[in-house]
């Protein structure tokens, strides 16, 4: 019998990574597109969605490509593991990896930010309304982003050190 | 008399952007901190000012940091071309660099989406209070610090191929 391998290998801590970026962006969409409030004041009815909020839009538009984008890459590492050429990577999918990574992280912490901006400085006025529920959820979907960010993150950081040296 | 260089040495390269950096992000502050408006309405005056608005808070924090980290850097770079060590830097100061400039590049991205976003979102109300002004400077100030952002972006990914190999 084969003895367990020392530590985990660099491939599987990436595809932990991709995994859980998927997983926090998969729950913050789900909250993000669901978050509805509706305030009753005698006849008049008003309905507040995550569309009217044009940050919420973007975020919206991040998550998407986010989400396209890890799932692109877990097909491409289960085609190398299947393959068996998971040591003999070319050049070519290191450096996709790093600019793919950095820009996903970018388009990530954007979103988060931009979500973040907006509910705080419409926090005040929302609440004013008695859309305090759609804040909180407005909240929690920005932080799930913010986790999958971080994931993207240090994915960039791994991605980086696995750069080809140039020259 | 020697030749000219064939190309700008990477050195030089880095220093340029690192001194555009700065400038959009002392532009950006300027435009942020002077960004007041007033609004008379018989004997009432509303007034408005950066601090009003959360996400302009977050965002001058994100440009002092931001410049603090460029002045340091271009100070390291100065006292390296002094000291006529410019080649022999070592590695330390390479991991520094790669870590510096993308965290920092995170910061400036996420203020400028947090100024976005929340200028975006705050636009209608503010135009219906006449404070057009205030928000057309909110944001010249955010665009300035995109592009602050853009440059130190550019910054990283040098710093990522100059990086160390880890065996």
């Amino acid at each position: 019998m084969a003895p367990p391998p020392p530590s985990m290998s660099p491939r599987m801590t990436v595809l932990i990574l991709r995994v859980l970026t998927f997983a926090f962006l998969l729950i913050s969409i789900v909250i993000l597109t669901t978050n509805t409030s509706t305030l009753e004041a005698g006849d008049a009815e008003f309905k507040i969605r995550f569309k009217d909020v044009y940050s919420y839009q973007y975020m919206l538009a991040a998550i998407v490509i986010g989400m396209a984008y890890t799932i692109l890459q877990v097909a491409l590492t289960l085609n190398h593991i299947v393959k068996r050429n998971a040591e003999t990577s070319g050049d070519g999918n290191l450096v996709f990896d790093f600019y793919g990574d950095k820009v996903i992280s970018y388009i990530l912490a954007t979103g988060a930010a931009a979500a973040f901006g907006a509910t705080n400085d419409m926090k005040p006025l929302l609440a004013l309304f008695g859309f305090d529920n759609f804040v909180s959820k407005g909240y929690a979907s920005a932080s799930l982003l913010f986790l999958g960010f971080v994931c993207t993150a240090i994915l960039s950081v791994l991605s980086s050190y696995a750069l080809p040296k140039k020259v």
